[in-house]
């Protein structure tokens, strides 16, 4: 029986910056106590939303420590380890395992487009070297290598790589890893618009930044879709599909931090060079969340 | 109130040809009749499936006389009269109103990119000179237009433009449409291995060749959802996507022509340039539909 | 040795149309035979340009035997034959042969997306009932099919198919095309913009509707190439880029029409659903052809 | 007048690793010097050929510090400097500078897709740091941003930015920047395969890793050009486009090292995830080089 530590509503936090552009660990144990006791099923700090390629080991290393001392082991945490190097992958992998990561998630980064043979290789290396489970993530759009489902399956022949996140935006590829690996495969959706759909597939859980923002709605469309209830979901996720939208098309951390300044917990600070959202799209997101704040807590 | 004669399963027949590629209307008939016996809730004669393009204004007049001669009125239908001139597709809505056509399909087919104004003003010149609704047919694959939500929402102020089928292979199109038309919007899945997706986003109904094959697993599908059963939707969807798969990769007309000669119906021939599926392709096919067979029929 | 009668600056006409959109001969007449005084290689009426698509039988005849009289054997002539069916395509190919032409053009156009041994057949089949050479056209932007440098080498073995004309867009073809078919393939360039380029890389001619509206630095642009003067050449490029991409943004037949209102030969009318530019659109060309005007006719 | 000290073909070396990953400068170093004596018009380290994204700081500055040591002002210098994070690309930039590099070449990596105005101010923050010239570099295949025509044209105000490298493969790339930004725009060519297009287009000068394996044809067709002779340019090319199209196709630093093993000059090793090519690559390279020894080297 595989090891699938995670199912459910993954959340994923942001990595804030003060004025200097280093990391505020206060502001981020908040934001990660905020939510576990919204009651999310899964943390996971380095992922895309808490801009790991962008941080320099020490800091990645702080985010971790810091991640396992808020949650405390009540809910179980996935942590990002991707580097374009494999030795670097398997020193974060290391890192993470020792710090008591319940899993690693790695997207196979590539500046050189890299064959199948070498991203099967960089997994194994991986994966030889600790001893907790690793989630494949295909996400072109970001790590710039599209894994085919193919290749996917000969991942998931390595023993510890249990679990895969699917971001590329097309619910075909979800219903192929569905039917052609059998109902066990622990696939997870990454592409937020998709989340009805995804589920409506199959999907264990879902890996997304809306928690931070919104975590009722994201919590109550996997519950509906748990209790089989189609309607329900279809209404819930009707809901939220602008915000999600909205957060994809501006990208997640600057999206995250608007939000949770308009929320009044504090985003923090973007690390250069990536910018704050300008202030139209700050009031088009106040809209969404306004829309949203109306349309369901007040009902 | 729109006027929206159509919903659930609608089903797509071919046009068949004899060996010196002239239409077979008896055998046409034979066609149409089994897909309304099986209980499908309308028929689409002149689509993509049944080659309308290739076929010259006699032998598009006589399919749509054989199909409402052999429907008679037991259950709506849906006549493909799209042309590149928009003099040609007003003759053509006309001749299938007169006919006695539930309601037409019209793609703006393209061999020079139509631009949004032009696209307008050809669905507004037929629109205009005919009384039955029309089904606005999103297919960039096969018309070479992508006609984007917001054109299509133009489109849906012409008066009887009341539908929408999307075929373009992107869910998220099918959430845009619903969040931003409304509830009443009527839109309809294109995509076949898309279906469980869209009949989940609330799809009004699936436009599909399938039932041509598969007529049982394609009501039970559409059945399932409307009792909001996701579970048994689910499992349902995923014994017949394999096929679905199948027939848009080696194009509709030469998978549902060989899909009928293995069922022994027969599927007539094809018109040139168009050729049978090859041996190997047929042996797939077979594969496919003996899976289907020993799963659903016999259990 | 293969049967290659074109080369150089081969133009294409638009067909215009009159107020009832029927065919004007006249005016097509007059629009030819400015095309051969101006001084270029080769006519091909029914092409993208003359929108041969959009046309029924009579006026594909019509036209074909218009230029075969006003052109009168002065330069040789290439006649579109394409269409969906293969027994259309025969038909029109015979008769251009019988009216004269000097080479037919063949597009596999598609509706259903063709593999490659039907577009073999295709070719095969036609090329089988005439004597004459034919020209393979690749242009997916247009016919929906991109035909492989692999496949336009298998329809190179058929014997009368012995021109190229490439519209990818991409110039790593024709350098594809030269160096594994060799230097004396016969390919030319159908892509304005790249004009430049596909001359430079030995293309043997150049397939476009520009000379309606500059022959002049069409065919210097061509005679500099021919004389190895790089730096002449690439000098007239640039002077006639800006309207060569404008051409190809907004359509052949739409900006030819409008360039030969504004150079007071009359561009007739346009046949449904395509449209004339806006206002904008013919200023923005007006002020394209003034700059030319400017810069090359009055130095 | 624009400080541009670049011009014809900058030749970019790899980075050789020794059997533990650790970087060869010896073999570095001699490689370099192949290239200068060879006769190439500048040296570009630390490039997508150099792996540069896959080295951490102290690499990158012994890479940098060996250059200047063995180019010893002999021939200009252009040193990659990019990195994820602005504040790590002034520093790189700054490093370069101190060095005593003729110019930097700077790539906007992407993980988040950049807006035009983070791009805008990342420039513009290094730039603001140092004095010397800055090549702004465009690839989106590897960097994950494809900066538009308008935005090159943007970053070209910050004063020391005042030199493109265009490698999209797009050739009406390069007649854009030619027509928009007038004659004394300073673009370089990037995509190997194009190299003919290019300087027919007017580049001044080519980027390329080509010159490790065949220095000699790559400075004879920038030669040719550059008196003129467009028969002499094209042959020239057509004798080597096979060994440009290997080499991205498979990959600069791969294609590269096999080649210099071939040769016996020696590759050195690659840093993992990156690979050895097959041994069937290795043997269809071994081809194309001497293909390209038959009929240049020894004629």
């Amino acid at each position: 029986m595989n090891n699938v530590p995670l199912k459910g509503v993954i959340a994923y936090p942001i990595t804030p910056f003060d004025n200097n552009e280093q990391i505020n660990i206060p502001l981020f144990k908040k934001q990660v106590e905020r939510l576990v006791t919204a009651g999310v099923h899964g943390i996971a700090p380095l992922g895309s939303t808490g801009v790991m390629p962008y941080l320099n080991d020490s800091e990645k290393e702080a985010i971790t420590e810091a991640t396992m001392q808020q949650v405390a082991g009540r809910i179980p945490t996935l942590v990002g380890v991707s580097n374009l190097t494999t030795e670097r992958t398997v020193y974060h992998a290391k890192f993470a395992e020792k710090a008591g990561a319940s899993a690693i998630m790695i997207i196979p980064m590539s500046y050189w487009k890299l064959t199948d043979d070498e991203i099967v290789k960089h997994y194994d290396e991986v994966a030889s070297k600790i001893s907790i489970p690793i989630m494949a993530y295909n996400n072109p759009a970001t790590g710039g290598v599209d894994m085919s489902p193919a290749l996917l399956k000969r991942l998931l022949e390595i023993p510890n790589v249990t679990m895969i996140k699917e971001s590329t935006g097309d619910i075909q590829r979800m219903y192929y890893l569905r039917k052609e690996l059998g109902e066990d495969v622990a696939f997870f959706n990454g592409s937020n618009p998709l989340a009805l759909a995804a589920l409506s597939a199959g999907a264990r859980g879902w890996c997304t930044a809306a928690p931070n923002l919104i975590p009722e709605l994201n919590l109550a469309l996997y519950d509906a879709i748990q209790q089989n209830d189609l309607d329900k979901a279809r209404s819930i996720f009707y809901k939220q599909v602008d915000l999600l939208k909205f957060m994809v098309a501006k990208g997640l951390p600057r999206s995250i931090k608007a939000g949770l300044d308009l929320l009044e917990i504090g985003g923090g600070g973007l690390k250069s060079p990536i910018k704050p959202l300008s202030e139209r799209e700050i009031a088009e997101l106040d809209g969404i969340l306004s829309a949203i704040e109306n349309e369901v807590y007040q009902s």
